[in-house]
């Protein structure tokens, strides 16, 4: 187009500029420095001083802030079976994954064993059980099936619900202990040609991770809702409710293998309960039995609890404009073990947003708003430096953080993928339509996420697991736009959505699982089947620092209640379609059971309130427009009062849509689990990862307390009044 | 720096993002196409196609804008040495240029042979005389030494004053026609290896150049004061006082030796008038005779004259903001020959900018004033394409123009030079100082030029010559920064700023000046002598962008009328110094000539009006720092009543600063010459390139007519009062 034509006031669009300078060969090097080693929480302070040094030297006011948690370390472990009348081992489990060679990240002396963070200490022995992936439904067809997990060890695969419920779920049924293996149907051999043949799990290979149950509360378990400073009150060990009493163990499926083979004759057979319960394995000869077993199993975890410091990195760049107003990209630092794609990936794009935000600077950019930007420790511990950081400042957050966008790993597969807050949605597509797809020649990330969306999260880390972790999204999804998730939990964005009320939006390149949490998850995995030429890490950073700009920078913030208050209509939707499958059963038909079942199949008062929402909503969208048409975004036409009357609008649309989020905030919390405040959605409380709509409501409707139902009900819907109200204040 | 302490409005900074986008890469592409042929004035329209293309395929509205001058071009050509009484002819000169092997340039069949544009149609003989360099002092010596050029043919080496002068000179006194060598003295083997061994003059290689008379007017002979559109009314040819109308042709030093040889014993030896009239082949045993010769000489010129038309590209860049006022950046395309370094090398810095604002528009930069950019056609001629351009806006040009930046050969060496109004000069040294200097690890630009300034041109274009051309700038040699000289002629600048009084600035790399309008000024020649790596291209296009983002976009414009001020002061200085010279005889000191002699000596009125100008001057620059301090020179504070105030303060600046210029525009001219307008400074009337303070004032007293001097030191003082009050009324 003709310069001369070109509308705006002449200033350099900092988005534009942005997109060329984010460059493959920095990513490489951010890439290679962060995924050189091992780096558990708690016990890597140079990654955290080398990344407040980084952000320094690019002219990023940046300082490390310490938090002491309660952390596990594994000393011991052992899984073996044995005879326990002739007390003969028949099997020791190896516990570690093989050396490939080629891969010097396979062979790092400092690699972690076989352990889950979190996992109690405990020496048990048991009977063996197969519990398919543990959740609810799984442990109800046991029962169901007349076999009783008390003082078994139960053998759980890894997959659709967090690990950490896995172990609750078999310690609320009197288990002695949980070990969970990779089964190769969910990310090995089967998928694919399993490392270093392919991108997929072999049969060595350990998935570490947490056992703490976030979905009760993320962070340190001893200061649930409070920072864990120095001096900070703290609970007794024995009171922390997001901590499993049971020990736990990840397993290979070399190892799981012998365990399997001797369950084969006890129990039922578990493709009598369902197919979905026979693994991969099956294509070896390994028939999948529950159980219980002849022989026993002992399990033993040592692991050394103990309160130690952990470091979050916090850059600042002040804004020019509404400088109390902020925008966080966070991303976790601490890995299991080299972690290439989790989290290396997603530290080296935010290093190169560092750079990249350098450079602006350099070239005289600032934003309009103040922009953070987080390097977080312990997140795979259970999220714990990010929520101890939000505890500490929820305050100010609440007041002022208008966006949180979280990467985490931030390549881990060729397909793109979101969660947010729905009023994210119009920003995240506009923003994926800017961004090249690697290595197509006219594709965006936009069309690539539409015509092949990642398919396999579970909430915020990726999981293996098939597709029915899923089944509640589909609130959100668009027919003719791509799939943007619901946030549940899983990553550091969970504080400041769930617990402070602050619209956040967790986003990626996934789908290749089969390394993750493990040794493999190394720089030669990543190089040679996920990104070799580092152009997805590109698109991702060129992705994030688009976001920020525009959220940072943008005259009139690209977030659209209507997009909320549309989601919110999907929410009820959802919840009447799954209370449905909740109503009293027929042969309980009298008048009472009837009436009351006709009370909750319809949320008649969360309907008139989301059509209030939605109203008010657009008139914030009206308003947007009329200062567009009569004023333009940027407030410099003519006339003093012309020009006060502009910024007035400005500001008071931008606080409508950005601090919409908060008035979805209940300050007494989710039933059981009061730090999550969020009414609309939060964790599943079964789920983990997951996200559910509604919780209080939904979990009313499962415990079939109708009472509590209408009541949770009615205070939602005031909540949603409320945030109409909010909006009708433009 | 932290970015938080980053001052600024947060705005990327166009100057310091434009720094990275010139690239040697795209500079060589654009020199080879300009460089690729002989692109004469009036027959080359594809190259004008392809700028106007350039520039619209990237965001530039471009157009074509056409005149019609009268042109010449040549036919036929003759120089012969023979003996009138047995009409034996014993030398034949060649006039071509050998072809160098490895050069394409050097064997264009389109290469024109001598020639010299404008020159006069002739076919005449006679015998020789050789008048040095040509100058009025030269034809003075002659005449003291006895030597009578009447009838004659002149032989006039190049170098000193424009070639133009030379022919008018020798026609002054009568001679038939005028040879111009090359003498290697000036830019041949005594300056160092000769082309292709080295970038200096070789035997065969002839100077093209125009004749015409430029200090009396530029542009088109036919239409002075007008432009020649296409149906401008004209004069007749004869009465265009800018034309020689004797013959001339330009000459080889291997052509110009038989006839210096024919010229030995004849006359007077040239060392016995001044060692100054030895050249360098003195080296090959050539004895410098004046003449007149007893051979005869043959000087055949024929030309063919026609009004044909010439393209100007005119592109353009709307400002957002003053879009009315505008800085012009212009080059002329056409050349003699391949013309690497003249213009080529100019034109490709041109394209480059053009794509560099190209590109900060796409990333929605555009500057507050309008920029336009200029390919001028027929500079060669007599600066006929820019002469004609501002005779048709001068209005506007004068209304809103606050600048013209003009690059000629960009790159002809590796010395740094600038001519300008002295108000650009605190904003020359700042740019230079941001411009890595090519090849040098710390310095810049400004440390180069300080350290190691171009010394050989001759006003505009660079011209051989020795150092006695420079000697009326020294008014502003500042003891501790580089030397801006001040402008004459001889490139495109002349109308701006001596017709229309705009502050202009003329900048290039310059000092090899060994094939100047030669066959050898080629892309061979550059890329192995001069610029083999397109640094210094990329140097200069650097510091053309950042004066045109400086003067287009900077709130307060950093032109400095103090500097101006005080320039005047030193041109006061240097007019007392040179009318000094003239002081009557004293064998003439009557009673009333010492009187008028005291009377002229000192010029005290315009002392007086210098030292207003100056204190008014200082006013500007304290309002400046006013507005710096108070306000900011964003304007951007809170409160409307202080908002208003500082872009009032503002505007009224930046008006006194950049509209300085036009008050020392005299509208009644200068005498004789009256399409010169500027008072303070214009080419010197024997000069041609050169400056010359005060003209008038001047030529009164080298005329010795000392009631004329005070008058036209009244007027000037008039003048500067005039430009002083103005400045009061910020
Ligand atoms: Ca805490
Ligand atoms: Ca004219
Ligand atoms: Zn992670
Ligand atoms: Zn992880
Ligand atoms: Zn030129
Ligand atoms: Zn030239």
């Amino acid at each position: 187009g003709q310069v001369a034509s070109n509308p705006g006031n002449g200033h350099i669009d900092p988005a534009r500029l942005f997109l060329s300078i984010p460059s493959t060969g920095h990513l490489r090097k951010h890439l290679e420095y962060y995924a050189s080693g091992t780096h558990v929480a708690g016990i890597n302070r140079t990654q955290a001083e080398h990344t407040r040094d980084y952000f320094a030297e690019h002219g990023i006011d940046a300082k490390i802030v310490e938090y002491y948690p309660w952390l596990n370390y594994p000393v011991g472990q052992r899984v073996a079976l044995f005879n326990e009348s002739t007390q003969r081992v028949l099997f020791e489990a190896g516990l570690k994954e093989d050396v490939v060679p080629g891969d010097p990240s396979s062979e790092d002396p400092n690699n972690l064993p076989a352990f889950h963070g979190y996992s109690a200490d405990g020496n048990v022995t048991g009977k063996l059980v197969y519990a398919n992936y543990g959740t609810v439904d799984d442990f109800k067809a046991l029962k169901a099936a007349g076999v009783n997990i008390k003082d078994k060890i139960v053998l759980i695969r890894y997959g659709n619900v967090l690990r950490g419920l896995k172990v609750y779920g078999a310690e609320l049924h009197g288990a002695r202990g949980v070990l969970i293996y990779s089964d190769p149907a969910d990310d090995g051999y089967a998928r694919g040609k399993v490392y270093p043949a392919g991108p997929w799990r072999p049969d060595s290979s350990l998935e570490r991770g947490s056992v703490s149950l976030i979905q009760i509360y993320p962070g340190d378990p001893l200061t649930p809702g409070h920072p864990a400073t120095k001096d900070a009150p703290r609970l007794d060990p024995r009171d922390a409710k997001n901590l499993n009493t049971i020990p736990s163990l990840p397993l290979s499926y070399r190892d799981a293998e012998p365990l399997l083979r001797a369950l084969v004759g006890f129990g039922k057979n578990a493709s009598d309960i369902s197919e979905d319960w026979v693994g991969g394995l099956a294509s070896k000869g390994v028939q999948y039995w529950t159980g219980p077993s002849a022989l026993s199993v002992n399990l033993m975890n040592r692991v050394e609890f103990k309160t130690t410091p952990i470091q979050n990195v916090i850059g600042r760049i002040k804004g020019w404009e509404d400088s109390e107003r902020t925008v966080i990209i966070g991303n976790h630092r601490d890995a299991w073990c080299a972690g290439a794609s989790d989290p290396s990936s997603g530290s080296a794009v935010l290093l190169e947003l560092v750079r990249a935000f350098g450079e602006l600077a350099k070239l005289g950019w600032r934003p309009r708003r103040t922009v953070v930007l987080a390097s977080w420790d312990a997140e795979e511990y259970g999220l714990v430096g990010s929520t101890e950081w939000v505890e500490e400042n929820v305050d100010w957050i609440r007041a002022d953080v208008i966006s949180y966008i979280n990467v985490d790993a931030a390549v881990m597969g060729p397909d793109f993928y979101a969660s947010a807050s729905p009023i994210f949605k119009d920003l995240l597509y506009e923003v994926t339509k800017q961004v090249p797809y690697p290595g197509s020649a006219n594709q965006t990330v936009y069309d690539a996420w539409l015509s092949h969306p990642a398919s396999e999260l579970v909430g915020g880390e990726p999981s293996p697991g098939n597709g029915s972790a899923h089944k509640y999204t589909s609130g959100i999804i668009n027919g003719r736009a791509p799939l943007v998730r619901s946030l549940g939990s899983g990553s550091d964005f969970t504080a400041f959505m769930a617990h402070a009320g602050v619209s956040s939006l967790h986003l990626g390149f996934g789908t290749m699982l089969g390394t993750y949490h493990s040794n493999y998850d190394s720089l030669k995995w990543m190089t040679t089947f996920v990104d070799p030429d580092f152009e997805l890490h590109r698109a991702m950073a060129r992705i994030c620092g688009l976001l920020v700009i525009h959220l940072a920078d943008d005259p009139v913030l690209g977030l659209n209640p209507v997009s909320y208050a549309k989601s919110v209509g999907d929410y009820i939707h959802e919840a009447e379609r799954q209370m449905a499958r909740q109503t009293p059963a027929r042969n309980d038909s009298t008048r009472a059971a009837t009436s009351k079942s006709n009370a909750f199949r319809k949320l008649h008062r969360l309907r008139a309130a989301q059509r209030q929402l939605m109203s008010n909503a657009r008139l914030v969208e009206q308003s947007k427009h009329r200062l567009r048409v009569v004023y333009g975004e940027d407030c410099q036409m003519a006339g003093r009062r012309r020009r006060m009357n502009c910024r007035k609008l400005r500001k008071s649309i931008n606080d409508r849509a950005s601090k919409l989020e908060r008035h979805f905030i209940d300050p007494e919390g989710l039933p059981g689990r009061e730090w999550y405040k969020h009414t609309l959605v939060g964790p599943g409380r079964w789920l983990g990862y997951d996200a559910q709509v509604f919780p209080a409501l939904l979990e009313a409707a499962e415990d079939h307390k109708w009472n509590q139902l209408r009541q949770r009900e009615k205070r939602a819907a005031e909540l949603i009044y409320d945030a109409a109200w909010f909006l009708r204040e433009v």
